[in-house]
């Protein structure tokens, strides 16, 4: 099967042979693929990933040893954990140490006509959410984590700093707890999807004297960290959702002095996105900003890549 | 009055005129001092400070317009605050962006024969608590503010970075939530007597898997952070309790990836810091390493910045 896979930092399209499922796992035919920044970053040489990229994916399943899955609609959760270590048994299977994480680490991807999974990893999808929102599951479920990490108040003033798909994907999805959204980003049309939603917008940085209770950083800068500890409330909380190759500096006294909160956030949970989507509660179809085949996947990557672009979409 | 002053960046004693107490103020004659690292980093630059230095002491009410101040024992929280203002109408007084702090910010402090302070700060003291207990109260506060934020639970490893005054005031707090408390740090003599005390010490850094739910930093080292992280568990917790001038650099990729939370703490309750006191549940006499009279402030503070020294006290 033609798949995109990373191999000495460089993105091609290859053959590679088709996947063979393991007992525990589903064979699935991909129907469609999203590009995420964290797919840019692999790329750029996060992690060290070889192999085929991809995680977020809406498809149907083949094959699998239990008949219930055969046919099935289904989105995928992306960490491969083993259920049996300490971390698995007290409920925090993401952070398993014998992991392997689809197309990001010691798992080929989904942009590929084919790839498997665990079946413990599937969820079934109702009829009323379209492929193209499905897609958007796996990142909506990433936003949807931040409510399992920090109770927030319906009298909460949240800033989220970034426009690109997370940021908006998470306006959205707090916007559900308080109406004190605001989201700052660079582009225009983004933004306005927030608009259209209740959420204020900014395309400056406000007045110093305006703090938050609460700030997202999902900008994918490292720079982004810095502006959330000047806009973050004393006692307040600043959620990191971006990752990104090397370090970046801080004055942690600050941190401490003013006593703020820095809380690492990854992977959500898949039954609330499902949910939400199912609700009409979050708008994802707006954030499609292209699709491609996957031959014309060196051209959906520069896409991707270029500033303000928001989702693009691979059909295997 | 002979002061320990901070002036251009140097330490010296010289005379001051005598403080006038306002009418929320309570003058005070203070009995006895202590040298804080905080201190250590004012002479070094942090906070731009210039004034009397001093921010823990006991000491006894000379004068207020309310009488039943008058001739008692009493210790001082340090954060002078509006309490006007939305933090401190919201319980969060300690933030108020309009405070000055003991010694720190805006207000002389105690390395002096009299000081002044609201009456609203002030806590008097049972006889059980000698002078030399006392004087540990304000750090122990801040030791106790963890249990403020973090939810410590008994099955919790605990690790504390740095067996220096605080270290060893924060090992013995949350040896009272759990028993799996260690604590890392250069100095035999220090360690010890957190080992007469059930906690476990270490000189050198644990096998990488040693990995905990808990960590404090309290070195008042940059380097430090990053040694909690590689120590800290997926989702667990990293208290940061040094302050120091400028940056420090950190993979937050890890932080994301991982899930942990870093929460900045400072200053804390007065009353259980007392209660642990009266109780005799913590051991601080043990820490005091030398006393001095304020005209040796120099020699004190010299002494104080030797490696491994613990309390040095100062008496006006």
């Amino acid at each position: 099967m033609k798949a995109v896979v990373l191999e000495a930092k460089k993105l091609r399209v290859r053959n590679k042979p088709r996947p063979v499922p393991s007992a525990e796992e589903a064979l699935i035919q991909v129907h469609l693929a999203g590009i995420c920044n964290t797919d840019l970053e692999l790329v750029r040489g996060y992690m060290d990933f070889e192999g085929i990229l991809g995680h977020e994916f809406v498809g149907i399943v083949l094959e699998s040893q239990d008949n219930k899955w055969a046919g099935k609609r289904v989105v995928g959760e992306i960490n491969l954990v083993c259920g049996r270590c300490v971390l698995c048994l007290s409920g925090e299977s993401r952070h398993c140490p014998h992991r392997s994480v689809l197309g990001i680490s010691g798992k080929d991807g989904v942009f590929a006509p084919f790839v498997t999974l665990p079946v413990e990893n599937l969820h079934i999808l109702p009829d009323s959410i379209e492929d193209r929102e499905a897609v958007f599951i796996e990142p909506l479920a990433a936003a949807l984590r931040i409510l399992e990490q920090v109770h927030v108040r319906e009298k909460d003033r949240v800033l989220i700093l970034g426009d690109g798909k997370l940021g908006l994907l998470i306006a959205q999805v707090l916007r559900t707890r308080t109406d004190k959204v605001f989201c700052i980003g660079r582009h225009p049309p983004n933004l306005k999807i927030l608009r259209k939603r209740g959420i204020e917008t900014l395309m400056r940085l406000p007045d110093k004297k305006s703090r938050y209770d609460l700030i997202v950083e999902a900008t994918g800068q490292r720079e982004g960290l810095e502006t959330a500890l000047n806009f973050v409330k004393p006692s307040g909380t600043v959620v990191l959702k971006s990752t990104y190759a090397g370090k970046a500096c801080l004055n942690f006294s600050q941190v401490v002095v003013d006593e703020i909160r820095l809380v690492g956030s990854r992977c959500g949970p898949f039954p609330p996105a499902i949910s939400l989507l199912e609700k009409k509660a979050v708008e994802v179809k707006e954030m499609i900003d292209g699709t491609f085949s996957l031959e014309e996947a060196e051209k959906a990557f520069a896409e991707a890549q270029k500033p303000g672009v928001l989702k693009i979409l691979l059909i295997p």
